[in-house]
Formats: C-alpha cells, sequence, structure tokens
C-alpha cells in the first residue's frame, strides 16, 4: 500500500531487486509529451549499478522499455508503462539470508510486517526498486525542461568529512558527471574517490551528502497546509533508501540567526520581485517563490558491508553474519540522479496541482468554448 | 488541494486566523473509541496563544466543539468533525499588509499563487490553522495510548545555541510542562527564558529544535517503498509552519560514521530481538523495529520580527515595513504539542494501513463468519 | 472512510441528523470564484424538509454559514467550508429505535458494521446529510455556469405508475419550480401530487425517477478506463440514499437495438461535428462528445412508513414496530437539487482534471514565464 | 489519470490493444496469499478473443506473466505486477480509423480530449484493456473464496428479447460455463447463440443484461454517504466498456411497488438476523447486510459493425465508413469474467476498508503486544 507516488502525475513502481525484473506505470501524464527510450536510458544509466569502479560490480545493462502509452514518439495522456528486465541476479550470494537478518537492513522489519520475505537479495527495499522511480523522473524532467524550462541538478556535496567547496547554484551537469562520485569539485572529488575505494577495501562503507539546486521554477508551486512543497520534497527525498534528513535553504543552520537576519528582504531586480537573500531556500509558506530552491540530503553509510556482524536468526537465535556479494561502499554517486528524480517528480505533480486552480479564468479557452 | 492529510484516518482542516473559527474533519476513525471535548482541549491549551508570557498574546479561549462524529462519548466511525470559533482577531493590526508583503511570510507567494490573498493575518498560512491539526491529533493519541500503550513525547532540545542535555529517551511529560518553554533540562531552560525575553524586547526572533521520541510503537508500521515512516514523518513535520529540516536517529551526524560503526547489531534482550545501538532511530528500510524512533525538526526564527524591514507592494515597488502586533518571539513552546500531533497522526493512519495487511488470516473472524 | 468525494474538487461532509449540524469542506475549489450564501441557501432552500405538503414536516432553516475559504466574497482557494445548524430534531420520536430495526433501512447494517450506531435518527444515513453535498454543489454550479456555460437540469420524471410526456432535453428551470413535486408535465405533477398525498394517508410511501440533463458541457470530460464519466456519475448519484438503478442515454432501452440503430452517425451541422442522434446520452467511450448528457436515477419507495412491521431487536429477537415520526412519503422532490449537486461535483472535478492534461502547452503561459 | 481503481487494494492498468501488451499492478495486496499464474490464466481463458464461434477471431494465447510481488508462491505484500503480451494485433485493418471517427466509439472524444490517438485499435478504450481486470479480479477473487467464502457468479440472463428463466440465486459456475453464451438457461442459451450468430452474419450487433450474484458477503461491507456499496459497484461495472445502465436488488422496478411491500421485514432464522424478503439485493443503507446481493448490468450493442455508417473525419468533413476486421458480435460472453473481476475487486477493497474499523480492540494482537 506504498507502491504510488504523486497526485495528478502519479506513478507506481513494481519490481524487486531478484525477480523478472522492475519498471513504473504513470497514471496521469499529459498528452503529447515527446518521449523516447534514449531520454530515459540517459538517467537509468547514470543510476545503474556497475558504471564505475567505487560502485557495485552487479553489471545489469538497465535497459528501459516503454511498452505503452507513448504512439509514434508522443505520450498517450494514458497510463505509461516502461519496464527493465533483471539480469545479473545472483540469489546464491543470499543464501544465508534466508536465515539471518541484516544489521540495519529491512530484512527484519519486513519479516515483522508481512511475517515473510523475499530473501533472494532485498526485495523491494533494495536500490535496484528505485530503477522505477529514474524512469519517470526522466519523463517529468523532459516536460519540465521543454515546457517551462525547471531544471534540477544534484550532485555530492559530502562523503564522510571531505566537502565540495563549489556555491550549489554555480554547480552545472557537465561539472557532476566529470567524475564518478558526481562531485563537481574536482580536488574534494579526487580525495572522495581515495576515501570510497579505500573504505571499500576494508569491507566497509561511507555515507555523505547530496544537494540539489532547482532553477527556473515559477512561483506558486506547492499547496497550503500539508501539501507544502517543502513537505512533499521531504516526503520524496525521504522514501529513498538510506538517507536520514533533509534539510531546505539554510536548514539546521537557520536555527543560529535571529529573524531580522535570516528574513529574506524583498527587492525588484530587472523590473521582477525577487529576495535579497534566498535563507529560505525559494519556498517561503511552503509555495515556491521563483528563486532557487536548495535541498540537502544526509545519506547514512551503506548497511552492507563485509565484515563480520552480531545479528540473530529468524527463530531470533543470537548468530554471526559475515556480508558477502556485491555491494556499493558509498550510495551517493549513484544516488544522485535519484534524488533529481524524485523532485522533478514532485515538481511536475505541483505544475499539474497549481494548474487546476490558475484556469478558472481561462477554462472556456482551454476546452475551445465560446466565453459565456 | 493541500488541506487534507492521511489515507485510511485522513484529516481536512480549515479555517483563517482572521476568520469566523477554525476545525477539522476526520475521516476513516474507527468507531468505539471513547473521546471527550477535555482531552481534545488539553492538547489545545498547550497551543494556544497567550499561554505565557513568551508568546504571543492574542487571547484565544480554543474552545473545542466536538460537531459530529461522537454518540454518547463515543466515535460513531463516521466523520467526526470540531471546531473552534475565533475570538480574538485584530485585523486592523493588518491593514498595512494588505498592500505590503512581509519578508519570509507568504504573503508574496500566496499571491503569486492565488491572484489574491486574505491579508486580515496569515490566512491558512497562519500557525493559527494548526488547532484544527492539534485537535485531529489528539483523537489519534488517544488511540494509539489506549490500544497500543504508544507514547509521543517531544520536547524543545534547543533555542539558538542553548540545548538540553537531558537525553531525549529519559524525558518525561511532566519534565516537558514543567516550564514554559517546553524544555526538561531546567538549567537550558531558564537560560532559553531569558533568551527569548531578550529577543522579545528587541523586537526580534529566534529558532530553535524540537526533538521527539516514540516509545512503544510495534514493529512492522511503514510501508516499503513510498510511504516509509520516515518519508511520511519528514512530510508531517515538514508541513508544520516555520520548518526548515528533519533528521532521523543520527541524522545528519551518520555520515561521520562508517557503516561497521553505524549499523544497530542485532541482540536477544529478554527473549525479544532488539538492537543493540539505536543509530537507525527505531526505523529500518523506512518500517519501524520496534525500538524507539527518534527525530529532530529545526524550526527557523519567526518570520514576524517588529523591527523595520526592506519589501515591496503588490505593485512591486520597493517600500518599507514595520511589524507590528503581536507576534511569537519564538514558535517552539507552542509547536511541541504541534509536532506531538503530526507524529501521532501519522502513526494512527499506519497502524490502520498496517492492519489491512496483516489481517488475511484472521479476515474470517473479523466478520464473524465461520472459517471457509 | 467514506465521507469524501472527487479527486481534485474533492469535498468531505460531515454531520448526523440528530447531532450538533452538518456541514461541508471543500478542498481544492480554485481561488477567485464569486461565490455568496445567498447561492448556496437557494440550493439548500429546494432540499429543506417541510417546504411544501408533500415532504416531511420536520422544521429546519437550513441556513448556510460559510465560515471559511471566501474573502470579500471570493473564494481564497483553500478549504472552504460551509456548515448548517440542526433545529428541530425530535429524539423522543426515535427512542423505540434504539433496540429495535427499521426495516430496510441502515440501522441494522450500521450496528454489524461500528457495533453500534447514532440511534437518535439516522445517523449519517439520513438524507440530512445531504445538506453538505447540495451546499458544494452550489459553488460548483456557480463555477460550471459562470466559466463554462454549464447547466444541470434535473426533474421528477416518473412517480409511480405516472410519467412525465416532456422530452427531457425541453425541461426548463423554472418548469421544474413550477409545482412542488418538480415534475415539468403540469398533469403528470398533479396526479403525481394526488397520489403522494393519498400515499401519505396511508401511511406508506412511493419512489420514482429522477431525470437529468446536462447541457453545455464540452467534449472531452472524463477520463479513460476506470474514471469514465458514466463510471463516475454513476457513483454519484448511487451515493444518494434510495437510489436502486442509474441509466445513460438509452440505458436498459438500448438492448432492443441492433448496433446498427444503436449508433450514433457523426455529421456536421453548424461548422460543428456533432450526432444524428443522441442514443449514447452524450458520452462515448466514457468521455463527453458535447451532446447533451441524460441519466435517469431510479428512487425506491421510502422505507419510512407509519404502519406495522416485522422486524427484530438487537438482542436478535422477532419484534413489531409502528413507525412513527415525520417523514417523506416520496422523497424525489427534494432529491432533485440532490441529483444535481451530485452531478455538479462531477463535472467541476472532471473540468478541473480535464485541465492538467490540456495545459502541457500552455503551462508556461499559465506561470507567466517566457516561453522556453 | 483515471488508470486506477481501489483505495486499499488499488489496482493500475496499463496498456493499448496495439501495442506491446497489456498488464496490471496491484498496490495493497495482502502478504502471504497463495496465488498462481494458473488461477490468473484461468479467469483470462474466460475472456479471452477467439475462444468461441460468436466472439471476435483474433487469436491471443493472453498468457498470464507474474513479474513482480509473488515469492515462492505467495503475495509478498508488495506491488504485484502481471502482464499478458499482444500476439495478434493487426493494425493494418485500422488504417482508415486514422481519419475516420468510428460512430458511437471513443475515437472522436479521445482525440478531443488528447488532441490525438493511438488510432491502432481502440488504445485505452479497447476492451483488450481489461485484461488487467481481469487478472487483478483473480487476485481478489482467491483472497475472497479462500478466507471469507465469498462467491461473485456472473451469467448473461438477456440478449436483446432472450430472457433466461433460472433464478440468479441458482445460478452454478457449472451451469455459466455450460454453453459459449454464458447463461445457465439451455433452451435460451441456443436461442441466444442462434441470434448472435444470426446478427454476425448481417455485419451487426447486440447487446443484453449480465446479471450477478454475490453469496456469502458477511454483513458491514461498504462505506455510509460516498463509498456506500452500491455506489462503489455502480462505479466499477460502469467503468467497463459498452455499459448503459446497472440496477441493484429489484432496481428500476422497485417504483412499482409502495414501501410497505418494497420493504425487506427482519426475521430470524437458524438463529441467525435474516430479512424475508431480498427486494434491496443484499445493501442497505449501502451497507451489505449479509444477505445475496444482486445487480444487473445493461451492455449496449457492440459500437463495431461491418456495415456503411456516416461519420466525419478528422477535419470535421462528412465521410463514409465500412467497418472491417474482426468484431464481437456481441460482447456479453466475454464481459461475464469483466463483470465478476470487477465485483471481486470491490469486495476485496472494501473487506480491507471494513477491517480498518473493526481492529480498534484487536489492534494490540494484531501486533503481539502484550494488551496496555
Amino acid at each position: 500500500m506504498g507502491d504510488s507516488f504523486g497526485k495528478v502525475f502519479r506513478i507506481t513502481t513494481w519490481g524487486e531487486s531478484h525477480g523478472g525484473g522492475v519498471g513504473v506505470v504513470i497514471d496521469g501524464c499529459p498528452a503529447g509529451l515527446e518521449i523516447s527510450e534514449q531520454e530515459i536510458q540517459r538517467e537509468l544509466d547514470r543510476r545503474k549499478p556497475g558504471q564505475s569502479r567505487i560502485t557495485t560490480q552487479r553489471k545489469e545493462s538497465d535497459k528501459a522499455h516503454i511498452v505503452s502509452g507513448v504512439f509514434e514518439g508522443r505520450t498517450l495522456g494514458t497510463a505509461l508503462s516502461i519496464m527493465v528486465w533483471n539480469e545479473d541476479a545472483r540469489s546464491k550470494d543470499y543464501e544465508e539470508m534466508k536465515e539471518l537478518y541484516r544489521p540495519s537492513h529491512a530484512d527484519y522489519t519486513y519479516d515483522r510486517k508481512f511475517g515473510f520475505r523475499n530473501w533472494k537479495g532485498g526485495g523491494r527495499a533494495s536500490a535496484r526498486e528505485t530503477v522505477g522511480r529514474v524512469a519517470a523522473g526522466a519523463v517529468a524532467r523532459k516536460a519540465l525542461r521543454t515546457f517551462l524550462g525547471i531544471e534540477v541538478i544534484a550532485h555530492v556535496s559530502q562523503v564522510q568529512n571531505i566537502a565540495s567547496t563549489v556555491p550549489p547554484e554555480e554547480v552545472t551537469e557537465d561539472a557532476v558527471e566529470s567524475n564518478i562520485v558526481r562531485c563537481p569539485d574536482p580536488k574534494a572529488a579526487k580525495r572522495m574517490i581515495s576515501l570510497v575505494e579505500k573504505v571499500r577495501k576494508a569491507g566497509d562503507s561511507v555515507g555523505g551528502i547530496i544537494t540539489a539546486v532547482v532553477k527556473g521554477c515559477p512561483a506558486g508551486l506547492g499547496e497550503p497546509v500539508f501539501d507544502k512543497l517543502t513537505a512533499d520534497l521531504a516526503k520524496a527525498v525521504m522514501s529513498l533508501p538510506a538517507t536520514r534528513g533533509v534539510e531546505f535553504g539554510l536548514g539546521f543552520g537557520a536555527i543560529k540567526l535571529t529573524g531580522s537576519k535570516h528574513n529574506d528582504p524583498f527587492v525588484v531586480k530587472d523590473g521582477r520581485v525577487r529576495t535579497a537573500t534566498n535563507n529560505s531556500g525559494g519556498i517561503q509558506g511552503g509555495i515556491s517563490n521563483g528563486e532557487n530552491i536548495l535541498l540537502r540530503v544526509a545519506f547514512k553509510p551503506t548497511a552492507t558491508i563485509l565484515t563480520v556482524q552480531d545479528t540473530v536468526n529468524r527463530k531470533g537465535e543470537p548468530a554471526r553474519l559475515r556480508g558477502r556479494g556485491r555491494h556499493d561502499p558509498c550510495v551517493l554517486p549513484r544516488a544522485v540522479p535519484m534524488v533529481e528524480a524524485m523532485i522533478n517528480l514532485v515538481l511536475m505533480d505541483h505544475i499539474l496541482r497549481a494548474a487546476t486552480n490558475k484556469n478558472l479564468r481561462k477554462l472556456s479557452r482551454l476546452f475551445d468554448l465560446p466565453p459565456p
């Protein structure tokens, strides 16, 4: 009962890490959007395993297939279904997990919730589940860029203690993609890569922060009260595996300031209303104000490690477990397209929701009626 | 299109700070729950303005009226409607806001979204809107305590640089309510109160952190993928006014550790499966594991300040604004019951959602049928 | 968990026949719509009890109060709350129902579902619950008429064996309101009124058919697959008390024809694509085609009758019950505004939903952005 | 935005008649249900084209593939995805439809709604879309039969003027499946088959009525106000292609009776509360009362006919169209499993929804907690 996301642009993902495949169905995608499998593939390739020496070595081509909802290159306005087959699932690696709970994984909680679980991999708790999100996010991304000029760019801003020094607003997609850790600061990137390699050799793992910036977002996105843009973005990124926190604008840092310092004065720039500072991170009262949206997401160190750990078995008896198989010593490089996807999905949903409010005066035109 | 929250236990709030009143309708509250106006009033009193010298001096008795859904003291299983009349709204204080945008308030974004706004107060962006949430939260709280023994306790753990030293798990309701700033550490509380008073005199404001602990939560709450307990809790608290960030367990601090240190080993204690540490904050793979749930929410300094600020008017011309009227120099003491309410609402919703999964084998008994 | 209706224009009603009052909250009403209590009152007056000698004599002024969501006469775009106080509830009349189940009422099923019920009147199963629907329908009606020129007109087309002979498309609001039974055929109306009076004297009741026509509906409303306009309209009217069936266009009569006779050929009239016949009743493939929408709703004879009936008590023992109190010998005259309200609510919801699909090319303009 | 159905047991279907395939994702299916592809296949085989000489001759094996959500034969509690590949799509047959609108099909309304359409077949308006519904319905059916003993049996009760004489409550699955028209009355069935064959030779089509009975339904299903069981069942069946009306119990026939004749007296039978008659069709106040549920659904004659018809082209110019290709001269035999599927889906959803209300006292047991 949690496999769907969004209200108007609504996605439902399906698939386990060790099953036939994974996919997504989009309900509520407007008709007439040009979208190709290549555009979806670009994002899947940024997410896929085995893409570099610092990610898991599981080999998946993650080839996107659009199986419904697109006709002659354009969306039909009805259910858009995209799927990817699993290829390199090695269930044998997981034989031991049938009885043992991996610490800080979802093995134990799934068993408690459902009474049993797909122990051949992490099931729906596996990061493999995010294939569907990223595919759907690529569709949202295309619409947002094409019709509204909205750009979402995320990057790895911190791995353990190593932080990027590039101001988030200045980060370009090229800079993000210029190295395998997806940090736009070349020096920091180099150190991050060394750290991840060192950690991998030790069979350990490490976490960090992804920072995202949304540029070109119009004012007026987000709904009062519960579906504030902050609230929906927070839910979106916190639904990704391994996330531990999220903050907007100055975030937790805002508490160091008094209101007179934290408030963003309004000014007129180039004939438009702007704010002199952007401590609010582009969202005020839960609604976008037209400035850049800024958020930061904390990812914990990957739970999969290759050392010996204390645990219990399904019978509730003490046991020891040595991690095996392939793993990501640091999820952050692959999580960059996931964070972007979730943000694109939220914005697309909110654009369509905002449209239902803006249109009252324009409804007759939308339906080609003579104004009454 | 954002006035409702929850999937099964679903609330819809209504009302502006300067209108007839505020209220909430609960759809999906199970039948047979004993609930009184007094139990709701207790929570509203903790939220209401004018309760102490460090909150706004607006005088509202905030008297709860149950107008439907309860019969002879018990919930009917149908729409439960609670309302509170507005009493001390002073629209005159807001005359100037008709044309001017208060910095870091929702005035500008509402105007951009809806074309106009209720300028007599903050409309739906006012913290007054939370009356309905707190009232509904009181109903959820009663059900959770009575039938499941789940307790949610929040407290002010930090105001600007002053932090509580009491471990969150040890905080009691009595300690929270023992002083007007709702910090269980008496020394820190005293310093916080002094700070807020100083800031108020300066016409300024200050932010901080509310920490919440959930005790007695059963394992198995939260849904895989999108409606993870972390995700829904994050959305819930980030939908409160003035929030800037949220984190679970070690939160942003988790990135300092490697996986081998961050993972929580499973152990057997008193015949039950437990974790030796609780770095995960009670939620793994988005699902509760039976340990205490821990979260921290950052609140910015209140946007309403009484000094002169730069702004623009509705025509987009530069202007200056001197804040007037009554204000909260620090929202945190009154936000404690709001945070608790949102957490109670999420847990109640997820308890009922989890019930739809657990019941398959027990369905025939639920409906008094002979087993087929 | 069934007190809400609609996806984008979403209403939640509350209140029992014998409680403080009844009301509705609308979430998703676009901003800027001019609406007054008088416009809502007009519809409530058509629904209210005691309006004529052939309806129940319960006296309720049913005065509409808008308590939030409207500012200076226009909708704010946020939760619009309307309430009506109960005045003439006579619980004494129902004392006997505490233990006895009225045949073909909801007493027994509510008890089985919820374990107990508000026995002072029908609770949520009472037709009094429809006050909220009719109030919300008045808001939808205003928007549809003002911005799109869509008119919904329902009338009583049959009471038992007495049928109107006026073609539904030719029925005017004035003709409907010209007599107390709301049948536009004066001769049939007279006979219907006599029948209802005769039946009332006998302490019995009678049913009939309400026919509704939607004029001016643009092509393109309704969603493929599940949310077809037929499907959503069917649900809407079948959620009204005492309904037993619904049909569209030729309805059950369609089965007498072969496809070659039933199909509606397309023709060009006045430069527009039209159909030569309208056997489809304005909806094809679940989507409006621009012709008049036609539907018919069957209402059973009222369950409340004043004769002696066999029944059982709460302990499951045989008993006899003599109906008492005030009752509607025929619900149809008061059900006309209810049917109109439900249709207006569905159309408003679908107009806004359709807008989310139509806007892709116009999105940049909606948000006042330069086209990318 | 209409590809999903249900609130707790929620399905999303995808796929066009002429695309890669069709399928369904179920969100909210409880864990631990044993389900096999064979059980799903049984229902798909009853729906599939080419099954007899009176259905379309399109050849589709409609082989069901479960691609996620089932592990070692049991449902995981997470997204259950089922797909079927298209095999015998002949787009050439539809070349002419690129420009011409088939009368009483969805070609014109889709074009008006979305601006273009998949003209190679009916797209989402094709009956092929129902594959996903029937597959999901098979899962619901299994759960309802296994855990609650609820049986849904539908049959063709009328084709044009030929009606079955078997009382619906006495119809067995074997009788329904004993002939290709799925009418349990052998004599009527024979005449129906002759009629359909005659109509097919004439290139014409014919409609009729499907009657469904639900046996073993517990009392208490359905929600007050909007989600009455009647309302949700009405929406469910009216969302099927070619439906024109639905009625419950005596339906439109109820208007011939007075209340004293129509009311169902309560009686005690075998120690249980029952009704002496079942004019209500098993649903009172929108909630099941434990008696058999009875409904009848009218299907129009198929829109696809092979004679020449007047129409217009995409430019709005008059044109003539001769139907070609394969078609069902009467949809009813194949619609029987569709109607059953929709009813099973509604009941499954409502069983789970009802569980959220029934559990309050049993919650602590559900979660293996000591009672507080």
